[in-house]
């Protein structure tokens, strides 16, 4: 196992994300706006990834100014301002920097401290999450009839946290339990994080895995090939209504015409308690020629347009459940995010006490 | 208006699909095995454009076996074969076969006039739906509003018959009307036949497009953008079901989910009464390098393989309404495609009774 993302005591080293499979390269990003930059490009991506970038993005904004005899703590300020305007759906990018922010007006050093220790608490949050949502899965599967065959959407692994992952950490936990026949990879257009990053991570978990067309995946489930659907989420509003990849809801869609389960793993930092529904949710819509043309290649006539949103949101009555490192929430049933409050403080002081613990 | 395929008295001539909307070139196919490698690579496509070529790669084979000397029947009963084992899914092509196949015993001039005859009578077929169509929706959708979002996936517009085209000649009927404010345009992973044709031929008609990812349209249609979707079919089942290029499927539950009208637009030729449901018709599987790569830039990492049909079928529950050339089946109602009998002669005969009429 290696960590995505990282801090080396004065940079953020992490993989570069738009040149897997093909290649492995580590990013040292010294600057705010290095990082920012690394961010908006999808060098860094996926909900828990963004969420220690964000918190490490502070910190490395409070290493500069202190090498450059610059205010910490307005440097610190300036860099939250940049990085919150990079990825306006991604709901723990805002939980990282808000996180590590707080700290601020205590001690910079603090600041840069609760920035690392979001590192340590991504991977014992990711490791109770995948559990949890193994167990889920056991449950609500017949498991009895042989191993399953499970479903998902972009990238939620190790590649979009630290370590692990959410659905991928699931779909891990799964398999070391003898449970997982084969996993079915959307691509995930327009910039195929399902084909490049979930199918590199599940191969180097050693995890039988297929490539499908987005667009496949609703004609596959109603003849049966999928046994469940497990996602991860950027963004989960108050009343259950869940921001993913583009797509998702889709899929939502086909799992309960199908009648199979359809599941959403993601950390409580997901949560957002402000947010009443998936209406108030912000979609981030990007570049047309993400869309209009591959690997540099037009594809459309020169003069069309496009429309290009990158999330879309799945209504919480299509939602089996979502799942935390704290707490499966049965949406199907009709349970809420909002029922069980939660502050940020008190899920990272719970996460320090897990690290304590496995130590 | 000019023909996407055509016979000039010895070949078939057919625009090649898979160089648009770059290149405009027409194939000039000479043998049968030059019209079957055509429609096994796409560069002649969709439903009724492969029930016309099916219909003249037998006036192919009877041409070739009369400048060779060699029996013309079974030169054509052979072509039959080889062209019917290229496209398992496509009712129209077998439909195109047979119907020629049947003149054999009669006398091959006859089965070539026969044909031949096919294309005037698929435009003739094309207008009429279009216009029964354009009818359809301005009954289903709030026209009082003002001009209508439309939504459609793969492309069943003129480079899928021989002019007009069903799906894209409903659009095309109603923007004569006025109605039409915007095309949303499905892109069709994995061989992009919206993106590349579709918005060629909306392009061409001057009504304006927008391109999105296929898994984009869920999102899109429940946040309001669209009033309708609209698309083709490949063989639509004797209680209603509809095979189509896979991910139509999806955008039926989308529909079906947002309360917008969902409309399949095809030739009697495309009904196999033959055909008890969507469950008897066999799904083509493509090649997995189709999915695993895009112009011939490998995506997915090396040992990963890929599920690839080309199609699926839409259940009759969450179409509202399938138009013919002759009739609108309110499938939605309960209605059925099997409740009126249909017969090839039948349908043919009344075809050149409209042909005539228009002359």
């Amino acid at each position: 196992m290696f960590r995505t993302i990282d801090w080396d005591g004065s940079d953020v080293v992490a993989i570069d994300q738009t040149l897997l499979p093909d290649r492995t390269v580590m990013l040292h990003l010294h600057e705010v706006e290095e990082l920012a930059h690394a961010i908006r490009t999808l060098q860094i991506r996926g909900a828990m990834g963004l969420g220690v970038a964000g918190g490490l993005g502070l910190a490395l904004a409070i290493r500069r100014a202190q090498e450059r005899g610059a205010d910490p703590v307005r440097a610190a300020e300036a860099a939250a301002t940049v990085l919150g305007a990079t990825r306006p759906t991604a709901a723990n990018l805002f939980w990282g920097i808000e996180h590590v922010r707080q700290f601020l007006a205590q001690d910079v050093e603090a600041a840069v401290d609760a920035a690392v220790r979001l590192i340590d608490a991504d991977v014992v949050a990711n490791r109770a999450l995948a559990e949890s949502g193994a167990d889920l899965l056991a449950e609500l599967c017949a498991v009895t009839d042989g191993p399953l065959a499970i479903m998902t959407h972009c990238n939620a692994g190790a590649l979009a946290a630290v370590e692990v992952g959410t659905a991928l950490g699931v779909i891990g936990a799964l398999e070391a339990r003898g449970l997982v026949r084969e996993v079915l990879v959307c691509e995930t257009r327009p910039l195929l994080q399902g084909a490049r990053l979930t199918c590199w991570e599940l191969t180097r978990m050693e995890i039988p895995c297929s490539l499908i067309v987005d667009s496949a995946a609703a004609g596959l489930v109603a003849r049966g090939r999928v046994d469940a659907i497990v996602v991860g989420a950027d963004r989960i509003a108050a009343n259950g209504d869940v921001a993913n990849k583009v797509g998702t809801f889709s899929h939502a869609l086909a799992a309960r015409h199908a009648g199979i389960p359809f599941i959403v793993a993601a950390p409580e930092s997901t949560v957002d308690l402000a947010c009443p529904d998936g209406a108030a949710i912000p979609i981030e819509e990007r570049a047309a020629e993400e869309v209009l043309g591959f690997a540099g290649i037009r594809t459309a006539p020169r003069s069309v347009g496009a429309l290009n949103p990158a999330f879309d949101v799945t209504p919480a009555g299509l939602v089996t459940a979502i799942v935390t490192e704290r707490r499966v929430i049965r949406t199907g049933r009709g349970e809420r995010p909002s029922q069980l409050r939660h502050g940020d403080e008190e899920t990272v002081v719970e996460e320090e006490t897990l690290v304590e613990e496995q130590r």
